[in-house]
């Protein structure tokens, strides 16, 4: 059986995962859920990256999550070479590091060629600290402070101004550098498409980004300012979007904006059209691949360029979610369980809401295998709980799992993107370990919390003191 | 005007707050939703705790969660008093601590004659290291690790038994001390009430407590166990509740409960019944006192142990929310603003769903004032947006405001429970500070963390390196 991976890569099932794995297959977890170097071995354990799960979670601990390096660096090459392949002009991606930002997931993007996309001053911090070059990264956000704004002048990275207040108090700041601040400004594209709620940035209804109706006031402002170097123009439509047309629309619209700009002297080179393409957590998910998702988007703004007689722009992308969610695994152990006669049986493992807040933030729905037993056949259907005081820390209704009993380890799959990057501490739990894997071999990336680091802002003023 | 705060203290409006606040009843703050110290100065600047909001941000930075000692006391007073009048037997209140569990508020209801109820490893940690006497201190958790149940029987403190698996675990490990561990029984009472989903345990399908069809299994155990003392039992039905039936149905359950445990020999001497008591998050909210919640239980346990010829139990119950919700505010700067003709104004601040994720994730409703305008009269309804990258970070909808401009400073009320034990670094935003307010002074309980802070468990493996 031949199948088709998220990430576009052509996989032979019987390579990654047996195929009786696919016996119910309407429910069960399927191998396109997993990491690409996801296999079975000898001891029936589930094994990523040549690691075995199960050494793994004794070795580091659990919960655990698990980034498999070859996946990840797979999709940033795709994203890459379908620009490449596409793209007749200049083209960068940029990975959306909010969807896991830490040291070493910028270092591996990096070094594949992207650059990063950072919303605060701690992403910056990151990223810098990661070796990542400024003239390849982006600061984002809808109120950034000055303290941010600085550091993103003072590192020379490129600031995507996203309103008047953002664009007046650069101009402000200018006597801090010598040379003229490199910008982008945000659009509101006013574009629908099917999403969460929470996670559509494009409609015209959002905190982000200056009204097109107002472009001509604000291009008119930037020609102005010679000391903002406004190089382009951003627009992001919102995330986890399997519709390409969406993606079409918006680079249609990006185009006329380019030429309204040129039409105002401003000397606008790039176009970032954000990113958004969804994943697959289920098998009933059914994304487009990366590569007929950059075509999509390329198609479209050559097209327009041609019919305006526009140079092509420097073409910039935004993937988060679809470069590393796939790349990841969340290992737990199961812990206790409750039988609810007649109604559900609920399995407890050692984590929950506080690694990973999408269930019960976006009732997101997760796909989960028993690593330490994967040939046994799917015959319960278990509510998997976390260990949070809170009824609603639910990680999966109705998971179909074999068999399953305290100490085995489950797997949660698709865990890469705002997991570990919306992690809490909540009910003083200490947020897990992370390891990436490759090749055999594991290296931790995030420390696990200890007792130690969870008091550690604590304070006690004197006169509390017993 | 007399009215009644939350905590069922007799305020006199014109003591804390202009009258004109309430201009517009329906839906403007008022006085009630505020610590019991607010007062405005005579710069027209919001106080509590006898400090200007508008000087600690100056001094402790933004965003800052200020929390008003005295509220908290006298939460914490009430609920003593009123056990003490209205109860004839022995009663200890435990605080709820996954409201807010830190070493100033442990250490603070602890000094007002308060146990603490712990769910982790990590609160139990904080609650020792702040110095609360293990002997009033109560583990739950429905699944309670073997590091976690090792720190409690060593530590000494009551583990509240959730389930099967970990009874028998309990026995398994009796070996690592000499005397028998305290613990009580958590059951699941099956009584409804009207909360959010997410917060509601009391029902049968509950991940929490024993099934009470097990009950004569569950105490032949027990009593079987000479390495288990078992003092009590325990039930909870869920959070933020307004109504009282639902805890009267529950005390009179538990009686039954007692009357069965006496039946099988087990030596019960304690009922906890838990918390669950609601706050008023804005006007319309309508909790009982905590004095008329007490009363109301009780009464209950007092009758039905009277009919059953009972002796009384030690009563023990869980405040949490009521005790610290209106006792603090968070205070933000506000920044950029956004007009989306016809649809919204959207007014962002320096926080958001990072330091509060109850609206995100509750749709939860807040209430908030200019905290350096207090007089202006309300004339604006704009949207309070965080500075997350996210379409979904608002803070309160529709909120009802004076014109405000960047720079002021917006308080959020009732913000004690459940915001920064919740807090995230999403976005790699550090976490706010957080001070203590009383009587003109502020003193530090949680420091703000630094860029240092958020890459602490960061590692990168040398083969990541440039």
């Amino acid at each position: 059986m031949v199948s088709t991976h998220p990430t576009g890569v052509q996989l032979t099932g019987s390579q990654y995962l047996p195929q009786r794995l696919n016996l119910n297959e309407n429910v069960s977890p399927n191998q396109e859920l997993l990491p690409l170097t996801a296999k079975v071995n000898n001891h029936d354990c589930l094994e990523i990256g040549g690691c075995d799960i199960t050494t793994l979670v004794q070795q580091f601990g659990s919960p655990l999550y698990i980034l498999d390096e070859e996946t990840l660096r797979l999709a940033c090459q795709q994203y890459r070479e379908a620009f490449q392949q596409y793209y007749q002009g200049a083209s960068q991606v940029l990975y959306a590091s909010k969807a896991w930002n830490c040291s070493a997931v910028c270092a591996i993007v990096a070094s594949e060629g992207l650059g990063i996309d950072v919303v605060s001053g701690g992403e910056l911090y990151t990223a810098l600290n990661a070796g990542v070059s400024p003239d390849k990264i982006y600061l984002h956000g809808n109120n950034k402070s000055r303290s941010e704004l600085d550091l993103a002048i003072t590192s020379g990275v490129t600031i995507v101004v996203d309103n008047w207040y953002e664009l007046k108090t650069l101009v402000e700041m200018v006597h801090t550098t010598s040379q003229p601040i490199r910008i982008m400004l945000r659009l509101t594209p006013g574009i629908e498409c099917h999403t969460h709620e929470y996670i559509r940035t494009g409609h015209l209804d959002s905190k982000f980004g200056f009204d097109p109706n107002d472009l001509n006031e604000v291009f008119g402002f930037v020609s102005q300012q010679s000391t903002l170097n406004c190089v382009g123009l951003h627009a992001h439509i919102g995330s986890q979007i399997f519709e390409r047309q969406p993606h079409r629309d918006l680079a249609s619209v990006m185009v006329q904006w380019l030429r309204d700009a040129t039409k105002y002297g401003v000397n606008v080179t790039e176009l970032n059209v954000g990113g958004g393409l969804g994943i697959r957590y289920t098998e009933s998910d059914d994304p487009p691949s990366i590569e007929e998702w950059v075509k999509a988007i390329c198609e479209v703004i050559q097209a327009a360029c041609a019919a305006e007689n526009l140079p092509l722009p420097k073409l910039l992308s935004e993937p988060g979610r679809s470069l590393i969610a796939t790349a990841c695994v969340t290992a737990y152990t199961i812990g206790s369980s409750k039988v609810v006669p007649e109604i559900r049986t609920y399995v407890a493992v050692d984590g929950g809401m506080s690694d990973n807040p999408r269930p019960i933030t976006y009732q997101s729905v997760y796909r989960a295998v028993v690593a330490n037993r994967m040939s046994a056949p799917i015959t319960e259907t278990v509510t998997i709980a976390g260990k949070h005081c809170e009824s609603g820390d639910i990680l999966i209704k109705n998971a179909q799992l074999p068999k399953n009993q305290p100490g085995d380890i489950l797997v949660v799959m698709g865990t890469g993107a705002y997991n570990y990057s919306m992690a809490s501490n909540y009910n003083r739990l200490a947020r897990p370990a992370a390891v990436v894997v490759a090749n055999g071999e594991a290296n931790l990336i995030l420390r696990r919390e200890t007792y130690q680091d969870l008091i550690r802002q604590d304070c006690l003023p004197e006169r509390l003191k017993k």
